[in-house]
């Protein structure tokens, strides 16, 4: 790209440094905001700011917040003797947009991974077992993924989290509502076999 | 999606509104600066804040520039007495990047298309008539998309243009280079036919 202006490259730049974004994408999301008021593209400068001013994660999940303890953790309505574990925020958005789950979350911020260089002090499993030390909690839910490094972290966390009266569960992995058997590959359809479920069971409620 | 964090919402919402970028892709986006240091976010909004401040349109050829005259319009080096008359921002890059046009450009801001309510008092035409005046300006070359908008606007502006002794171009239209002959559409295969070329001239040089 050959770009006139210094700052229009500038910006260019920043949004190609998102994930799947080329230079050929940034310059038109570049020329999108141009063609708006300029108060909207200040508003879109200002949002980023204040992003970066007002964003924490809730001491007690780890999740994004804009106060100390986040909206899900401070809701009684919700179920406070369970926890699900999950990798990332990302993870709680998609597990709250089934609308399921009533329980509280804790965000790793990660996977056990060697490979990557990350070990259990990277991840906010201390914060965890804190967490279990009240008694409050009876049920903590592993829903990392199905990985090597998944399960070496459901390990890891079992091991960790045994000294408690805590029941330890795992999402149910199976075919797919709607998946025709062709397209489960068949780590997913031979587990799903051996792991069969009553016919009853099987009903949506 | 259901953010737990207002900030958040606002952020994801903001690139949502970028074309081709849903929810999902927006909050990939989001959670990919919220993992880089806090001082590059705050760059990533100073950008944008900086962009709305010092962006202006060259007052020569409404390219975009941070000078009251594009480097492209300044440029001694460049060849004054053609320019390239193209419909936005981004042909210019296009045309740039090729490296084989060393003369001005003039950007009208769109094409005449009366379904969507753009006339000729909507571009940037009268600017252009008034560039011609001093006739220092031979040869005006039409960039535009080969649309019937675009056709049209070619000969709006070639009435404008006649009462001005400069010689009036258009881009050539034919096979792609590299292109297989069962790829090009029929229209354009068509006019390669009747505007065929002799083969010296084909040659690259």
């Amino acid at each position: 790209m050959n770009l006139v202006s210094k700052i229009l490259q500038q910006a260019v730049d920043e949004f190609a440094q998102l994930p799947g974004v080329g230079q050929k994408t940034a310059f038109r999301f570049v020329l999108h905001l141009l063609k708006k008021d300029p108060q909207e593209l200040r508003k879109f400068g200002n949002t980023f700011l204040q992003l970066q001013e007002q964003v924490q994660y809730c001491k007690e999940c780890f999740n994004i917040t804009d106060r100390e303890v986040c909206d899900i953790c401070s809701d009684q309505r919700r179920d406070h003797s369970t926890i699900c574990v999950v990798e990332d925020i990302r993870d709680v958005v998609s597990i709250e947009n089934t609308e399921q789950f009533k329980g509280l979350y804790h965000v790793l911020g990660g996977i056990i991974s060697p490979l990557d260089g990350i070990g259990p002090s990277d991840l906010h499993i201390a914060p965890l077992v804190e967490r279990l030390q009240s008694g409050e909690v009876k049920e903590v839910i592993f829903a990392l993924t199905t990985t090597m490094e998944g399960d070496t972290t459901n390990f890891y966390l079992s091991r960790q989290l045994q000294k408690f009266d805590v029941k330890l569960s795992t999402l149910a992995r199976g075919v797919s509502i709607g998946g025709g058997l062709e397209y489960t590959d068949e780590l997913t359809l031979g587990r799903s076999l051996v792991n069969r479920v009553p016919y009853e069971s099987s009903l949506a409620k």
